[in-house]
């Protein structure tokens, strides 16, 4: 493997076409895109100056690295269509909750090439420093991919299965909840005519703090204080919303359960 | 009132500190440092080169604005302790939690002045645009207290008791709620030996969405996608912890459920 191998990306959604922007922007060798719908593989080929196909059959047999963005569901069938045609080549996933092994019955070279990151259509990502866990059957794999990921500007962190699906954990809890969170924040403010906009410096202060030092250390508020004439109060308050009100309890007694805070 | 109005602060904690700092770099007028204890009131006192006490009858009589910056459960005891050397002053608490009107025994021209930002003993806050919540019973002292805001650097929010207790539910979850979450993504990692600093990358991109867009339009995850697989797969992972456990499902249930996202 170099950084002149032919890599084929698998996929055509946000991170297919994410990482395939980029590689090319880095001068790596995408050859071809292949998607089970022509529409989004004709879109991202024509974004990569490069061949498109629908037909699983049309896979490059000198393609070199399979790149695997594909839904977490249609991961083990994809690779399955796909091995007859390369059965030689690399191939890798790119997701936070799949174990590699999925891969293991149709490709002896598998591996896993999983940026910690949420993509989306309108935002192109930061690519300097962004986290990009790899794994791999075999060690040259490994290097391999790890050189990838640093050719795309990002840190590689080999990681293996059984920690990549905890770390997928984590990524919904800073991510997806931390979200639902600053939703149940914006639907209050809204109840009283406020713009979420009044959030703004308390929310990057909040992020500026957990980063800059651990969010263990920096925890405040009223169930951390024990502050139970404010919980009262607050509950009182969320008396129009059961689900808030029950997140209220459950995340302040968390908080006041925690031996990490 | 004037802007060269005399100021006292009560109360030498945090939010004390850093109003009076920032007062008083602002060439705002702050004139004594009154505190139950001598200790952070000699300390205040010293930064802002200002007289201090930890005597309430050491109040000087020409004060015009009292700043009340102390525990939310002190508010009603020091404005009644107060209230006899400066009757005709303008005394304001700065608490999200707290109605105004506790202060409305004691003072006829009573008010809020409440920054929404947590503020720490080690970082200086960034006051510019900060949101500064005010009220006030007399219309001049709304005023007033809007100018000082604005003085600040900060940004003046007119807003009555209802909402500012909605406000400070609302920032219990962007802020305490959010840092919890991180906290847990934290420990989740700990335990594969892997670092937070893995997240950073992920966390500002959710912030920044949530800033660009608005938390509702941004939401993603398995449980914003009903991913029954994922779902399943994340909580037994979190056999170990069932209190995050609990707060995974009720969270994704949240998820679920809400109209807004």
């Amino acid at each position: 493997m170099t950084p002149n191998s032919k890599i084929v990306i698998i996929g055509a959604g946000r991170v297919a076409g994410h990482l395939g922007k980029r590689l090319t922007a880095k001068g790596l060798n995408v050859v071809q895109v292949l998607n089970r719908s022509a529409g989004p593989a004709q879109m991202l080929g024509g974004a990569l100056q490069v061949p498109w196909s629908d037909q699983w059959s049309e896979l490059r047999r000198d393609a070199d690295w399979l790149l695997l963005a594909v839904r977490d569901d249609a991961i083990g069938e994809t690779a399955a269509a796909l091995a007859p045609y390369c059965p030689n080549a690399l191939v890798t996933h790119t997701s936070g909750a799949t174990p590699s092994t999925v891969l293991s019955p149709y490709f002896r070279r598998f591996g896993v090439f999983y940026p910690l990151q949420s993509f989306s259509v309108e935002r192109t990502p930061v690519w300097s420093g962004l986290p990009v866990c790899v794994e791999a059957a075999l060690p040259a794999d490994l290097v391999f991919l790890q050189k990838m990921a640093r050719q795309l500007g990002g840190k590689a962190w080999v990681v293996n299965d059984e920690q990549r699906a905890k770390l997928h954990v984590a990524a919904v809890f800073a991510n997806n909840f931390t979200n639902h969170c600053l939703t149940i924040a914006e639907a209050l403010l809204q109840e009283q005519g406020l713009p979420f906009e009044m959030l703004h410096p308390l929310l990057t202060e909040t992020v500026a703090k957990a980063l800059a030092f651990s969010p263990a250390q920096v925890q405040t508020g009223p169930a951390q204080r024990g502050d139970q004439a404010t919980l009262h109060q607050h509950l009182a308050l969320l008396a129009a919303h059961p689900d808030w009100q029950a997140l209220y309890a459950a995340l302040s007694r968390s908080i006041q359960n925690d031996p990490h805070s």
